[in-house]
């Protein structure tokens, strides 16, 4: 078993977070000291937000305080992941270089105010930003307890400038190479829009070629500006990362990310991120299996390496509509369902709570009260003490899944973009659906992008691959002909990477793997459904219905492939009796198509049926209301039973003893020995 | 019986549609050919959108594509109606010349982009497109296969640009001539808003006057604006119109409508189109009568000259929320029903789904599979089979109705700029609701405007007739004198044609003919309701009440005026036991006021007793759920018989033979004998 | 007993309003007279928007208009209150001068239209309008019928242009004098926003601080910025004011409020403001409490002074949604609810209803038709015919409530700009729920601010008092320790002035008297409930639920401070069994914390709990659901009775007598003998 571990210099699960003395006079660092120690805290993430004070004008750089700071938790033991600040420019820099302001999706030109929104393509932030990383990383190079550098926050938005604008046309030259190249891959004969000029090509924001948001005129355009956007911002980290990495080549980088964050490809941002670094905030309500779901995409981004819960709330957030407080057991209980989940480290934001400014009511280890007895600070002080007592064995454990689910950010686009054929087509609703049903009996599940081997899983589920290369085709080809499972769902296989429709019958060039073809595609508005009959129940057929064929009635050319078999049937309406669920052998495996969407016992009732068909099982095969992972290396094996539940659980393990889970609380056992 | 065809050059039912090869391959062109001809098309709508390729620099013009397109479809005998391209504008275009960019209703100024976006005093829009215009007419003038020329496409959209702004200030100097007219028309004084100089006024948008969309504060001058954007854009209309009719005198000309669009004032256009053609495209769920409504004002707008019936899908749609399959049968019924109202042309959008960009999903005659073995392919073929077979006899046959329902943009207009008495206050609604009474008990509806004759009609109903001239309430008068029925609800007779309120009681210059006056008008918010008494039966009033008075209750001045008779009263409220419903003997005739909105079964019981009292009979009186239409001309009558239903209905005709009419199906009969 | 009169000029009730007959020829006006004096009226407010007409250009000035009109209305025998037209500037003036053009808070430039849209610190605009105050004060001073001026029109709304973001800056210096003191006061260090300079400030909008209306991310700045903008615009009005002042020196001055008008710290208005006056327009629906509260807060505003109902609509509006009709007798009624709470005039807008433009469907007294002989004009002329013959003994009696409610605008752009707790968090629901329990069971209630002295009250209400100064503490502490009792609510003392939260625990500067420490806040999404106890009743918790702990479970500092006792404790959750409401006995007082929100019966329960305790007693103990009023000065006791409902009510008064009170009536007894 590889050892998947995140950060060669950590032996331990680092427990810290966010840190911000800089914000408060010097008096109260020591009482910070005392604190947090107490709390078993043992890392520090230090000068998120600091530019303005380090640079506080044009040449002049400023780094007394910070270098007190990094003195003072030295000197008290704490492990650093040392930020580089660059997530919000200085007020003075947006008043002389206006050039680092956004411009938003309905053409409005910011002005100075909020984060995380300079201007990826700012000649002004693209030379400030990597200076101050690497005057950082020259300046505290020799710190020891410095673990990673964390690189910018939260990175994210988009920008509609004139800078963009114009980087936006060198993209595409690069990318297209020639005008021809890029109208055909656009389509602008349609509507006449064809460029005879790379300077004719603009941003397409809701002054051009958006007329909403989610819905666009030129799909190719629209996806291709997201992928633009993301590799620009991304640029923008790696332009601080290779400051850094030449002045600390044995210091891992990353930044961190925001789960299923809608404007980043962070599947490709992974590749250059040392180990992946991450935010869960869940919001109010969010069912158990969502937060993980969030874990394993995370965990996915580098092929299975364990990662670091950047930041969470000791208890309230302040930015939801509203902010109820995380119950008592939750804070332990989630942070576990992260180690659960492939995280080696358990992180906070913050350790005090900032006396104003938005984020004043988000909740923090020291309480604007400045005192321990709090009923968050307790928890947060049982949990360091808890994970005190963990050994390091379990760092760098990984699943062993056999099932993974295809998600890539480029498909999570089109989809978005799509003229059609119904605005509530939603692509994560279809992955959840999918996960949720595993989730609950209790299956591994690994997450896989379009670049990913297959190697070793035996299911594949791909729910709404609309957009697709012929490539990836070609992968799934030999994946289900070599013996594996592949499941796919309604409006699938209709585009290729360039938004192109492929021609001669949906779902493209997966029809031969699937057996069939869809002639038209149903779209039910919300609250109208259409039935179908699966294994004697009736479930309801929401959203899309694809009409779906034999392949074989597509002509001569298809005589000779497999036709799927219709193990499902539509119920009412003109296509009652028609084929709503097929699966097709081919090769040695076999490819099922789920024509449309539906209820979450139909998922169970489905996805049970591949399993066991594909002789996969679950970690455990119980009833019980648990959440339940498995982490795996060179150490043995780690048995995670989480009960989300306000009623006691219990379940018995694989080597016979039975053991109950009380609510709101997790088990850990280490090849079969309990260790929480 | 005169006859109304809309074309000379066109004896046989056009069967056709948008065909844009230009964005395909010219290997694809044959084949589309062959299955066009399969299909029984027989007319073909190109170059619609095709500007950027024809015109690909300022001075250059490149034909050659078109060319051949024009020889393919020419050796394979299909007719054409050539399009003229100046709906796109190409990107070079907007680059070179960003004036010919719209400025929207926020001032927000567009960049390349979208289409149906030009600028319509644009100074480059206004040399280049009737510059194109006049070389397409010169070069393809020879071909005998036009039939019609089809300018631009689906007109539509405002703009609140700089050049607007200045062309609005000349348009409302040659109509007020004076400042001092204009000052007292919009009524400046309130709130000081006197203008000294032409050049002080703005256009009324959200920067201005506007408040909110269907929110205004100086209703005339919004109106005026209005007036003006539609009468702007028709003049990009005439530039190419007249451009083109210098060179093809006997080739008519139209450009394609969309219904009971808002923008435009068709009524107006009309008088500029040698016939009228337009778009059909149901949202989702729409009932037939709505449908049926469209095609008639359609019609009415050329005084019941035949249509052209210029596009509709062969299936989904993809720019609705839910674009649903068009049920079996739908695409004959529908296109059908457009016959019934005096359609002589059946055409789709479009011949070839295109393979990228927003209508890829948009239904299409061959689809991406490209083959013909699917079921929207062989829908068109039977439709086109059974219209082939069909002669020429019932071209230009049209309506006899004898009632006629009053439309007018700009009250239409004036209804929504108005500030109260109510947002529910909705034009369409209360139309809609005259209509689909009428329509369920199968009487023939015209439409008329202001300067239509009422000559031949017995009945004319004027819902919400809000805004109108003292000219057209003489034309009423004169009308009601001379023993017509004349029909009007609440909120009419307020404001003239400059949205002043006419002094002196409520429904102004209407109140003799009406004899009533109505003090006040209550509004009553969604979902509460007042009740009326009418015929023994109590039905709900909604959104306003108007509170009626015997117009003697005005004065002495009016005690020789004949005053109206309550024959409804409100039951509820503190003016329960007041008139609600009042008919009046006015000469020779009626005059009818409904004082408030009510439900379906209110209208009916009303029209069938008004219709009854006008001797006015249906086509059939019947009652089976049956859309029945009649037209006529010189070859006799065509009675068309169309079940919307899933259910088979039967009927009686005159000539004593009882039909069936199939679920979703339609029976033609000319002079009593079933031709379909 | 101190009389309170707001105008010593005034020796009556005065009866009239609006009247604008510069918006229409002259041969209305002798006809306006007569009806006019037909309807008792005996005041017009004249000049309201005529500012294009007085100054038609940049050096002209016209008067002949107005000279006819001020000399007609005094032949008549008018009273006059003359405004001075600046509530919307000339069309000219904004094409000349686009400087007096606002910027809305998406930054989008605004063009000529409208009105109240002059941005406060136009230069030009500061120019022009105290000129023509001037102009207008020495042309009228000599007019001794005028018996106030009245400066432009119902001031708002906010302005985002760099004239405003210059002085904004210069504001903050005055206020600040450092950059450091508004670091500081900002807490700029959060996100590195620290300001070396000056300019690097920008405006709080939808480009910079802003993201959404109601959610802002550096509190402190956007509070400031509404404190400037209603500075900004009050010295607009204080530009007129000292130009008429100084030639007009005994002629009050006023201009017209807008009750809980968000946008202006009316409490540091009415320093300025020789007395309130305001426009009393409740939305359709609006419970009388809610009324009765607009103008108690308004009579608070200048410490009890009588004050002038300066507009009502005598009918409709037409800016709602849904302008019903005022019920019959609904007139009178909320006319004698004005002087039920301060009111010594009563004012309509308007005399004669506009022909055109958006207040045309506004009510007046005489309507379109220009008789009398309709519904409004005979309530009118009714009501004033009993104004008449009320003596002027009441002018000037005022309140002597014992139970004073906090408002202050400060506070409550605090808890608008608040990011988090909830989005449902609403300072005028929660001051509503107290305001009406106590209207309900016929209390006298009076507002005062942060300035207000408290001596003569018994009971101190501050609902969500979030945001004080510490010397505000300080004076409730010395209320309560004198004897009074304070209640207060969840989401109190948690910032100061400034915005900053109070470190050491919740409810800061408060927590001593109350005796309680609250450490955390749950939010409630809408639907979703607690539970709790008081009094052997349970009750919901709503919205957002405090938990409450002794004070002294903050440690050492506070064993010798005395604990609050809990008189109600949640009974769900996880805590459940922990106080809700509390009540702690400081020095001669007690002080009640209300932990979350609940419904109407709860508040009824406690404040009648709390009024016995303080021995309060209402006006009168009574069932009848009245409301229930009494004015007092030098010539006794004014008792009023209102029947907003449509039943009888009957009472039994002090002296005896048992009086009825019918539907839509009002009762007044003067030193308990019936006026009216």
């Amino acid at each position: 078993m590889q050892n998947k571990k995140y950060n060669p210099r950590v032996n331990r699960v680092l427990y810290g977070g966010d840190y911000n003395p800089e914000q408060w006079p010097e008096e109260v660092w020591q009482e910070d000291m005392r604190l947090l120690k107490e709390a078993h805290i043992n890392e520090l993430t230090l000068n998120v937000f600091s530019w303005a004070t380090l640079q506080p004008s044009e040449e002049e750089y400023d780094f007394h305080k910070l270098d007190a700071v990094m003195e003072l938790v030295r000197e008290h033991g704490f492990s650093v992941m040392l930020a580089t600040s660059t997530a919000a420019h200085p007020a003075w820099m947006a008043h002389r270089h206006p050039d680092i302001l956004r411009t938003e999706f309905d053409g409005k030109r910011r002005k100075f105010g909020g984060r995380h929104n300079s201007c990826p393509n700012s000649p002004t932030y693209r030379l400030y930003a990597p200076r101050l990383a690497r005057k950082l990383a020259e300046r505290y190079q020799n710190y020891d307890n410095i673990v990673a550098w964390h690189i910018s926050n939260e990175y994210g938005g988009c920008c509609y400038c004139e800078h963009c604008e114009a980087a936006f046309r060198q993209w595409l030259q690069k990318k297209y190479h020639t005008l021809g190249a890029l109208n055909d891959a656009w389509n602008t004969a349609f509507w006449g829009h064809t460029f005879y000029d790379w300077e004719e090509i603009v941003l397409p924001d809701l002054r051009s070629e958006y007329f909403a948001p989610g819905r666009t005129q030129f799909q190719g355009m629209s996806v291709d500006y997201r992928r633009f956007n993301s590799d620009s911002i991304l640029q923008n980290y790696i332009d601080e990362y290779q400051q850094i990495k030449e002045v600390t080549p044995d210091i891992p980088i990353t930044t961190n990310l925001m789960g299923l964050y809608y404007d980043l490809d962070y599947k490709k941002w992974a590749k250059y991120m040392d180990f992946v670094s991450w935010d869960n905030y869940p919001s109010v309500g969010m069912p158990p299996a969502e937060i993980a779901m969030s874990h394993d995409v995370m965990r996915g981004l580098k092929g299975g390496q364990s990662f670091v819960l950047m930041e969470q709330t000791p208890s309230v957030t302040n930015w939801q509509p509203y902010n109820a407080l995380k119950r008592p057991g939750v804070l332990a209980l989630w942070s576990y369902q992260a180690m659960a989940h492939g995280a080696d480290a358990i992180q906070y934001f913050q350790m005090r709570r900032t006396k104003g400014a938005c984020e004043a009511l988000h909740g923090a280890v020291i309480d604007h009260v400045g005192r321990p007895n709090t009923r968050v600070f307790r928890e947060v002080t049982e949990l360091g003490a808890q994970l005190e007592n963990l050994s390091g064995d379990s760092l760098g454990a990984t699943s062993d899944a056999k099932i993974a689910i295809y998600f890539d950010w480029s498909n999570w686009w089109s989809i978005d973009a799509s003229a059609g054929p119904s605005d509530d087509l939603n692509y994560i609703d279809e992955i959840k659906s999918y996960y949720d049903a595993l989730f609950k009996k209790h299956y591994a599940i690994d997450f896989v992008g379009p670049e990913d081997a297959l190697d070793g899983y035996q299911i594949l589920i791909a729910p709404i691959l609309f957009s697709s290369s012929e490539e990836y085709a070609a992968k799934v080809r030999s994946f289900v002909e070599a013996g594996g499972t592949f499941v796919t769902t309604y409006f699938s296989g209709m585009v290729d990477e360039k938004n192109c429709y492929v021609l001669g019958g949906y779902p493209g060039h997966y029809k031969d793997i699937l057996g069939i073809w869809v002639e038209e595609s149903d779209a039910l508005p919300t609250g109208e459904q259409n039935t179908f009959s699966y294994g004697n129940k009736t479930y309801p057929a929401l959203r899309i219905c694809d009409l779906i064929h034999s392949i074989r009635d597509l002509g001569d050319d298809y005589q000779d492939v497999t036709s799927a078999e219709a193990i499902g049937h539509y119920t009412t309406d003109f296509y009652a009796g028609t084929p709503c669920i097929t699966k097709n052998t081919f090769g040695q495996g076999k490819a099922y198509y789920i024509g449309t969407r539906s209820e979450d016992a139909f998922y169970e009732q489905l996805l049970e049926q591949i399993c066991k068909e594909a002789q996969v099982a679950p970690i455990l095969d119980c009833d019980a209301e648990l959440e339940i992972t498995r982490r795996k290396n060179e150490h043995g094996e780690f048995l995670f039973l989480l009960n989300h539940t306000m009623e006691e659980q219990s379940v018995t393990l694989p080597g016979g003893p039975r053991v109950n889970i009380l609510p709101r609380t997790t088990r850990i056992f280490h090849n079969g020995k309990s260790i929480l």
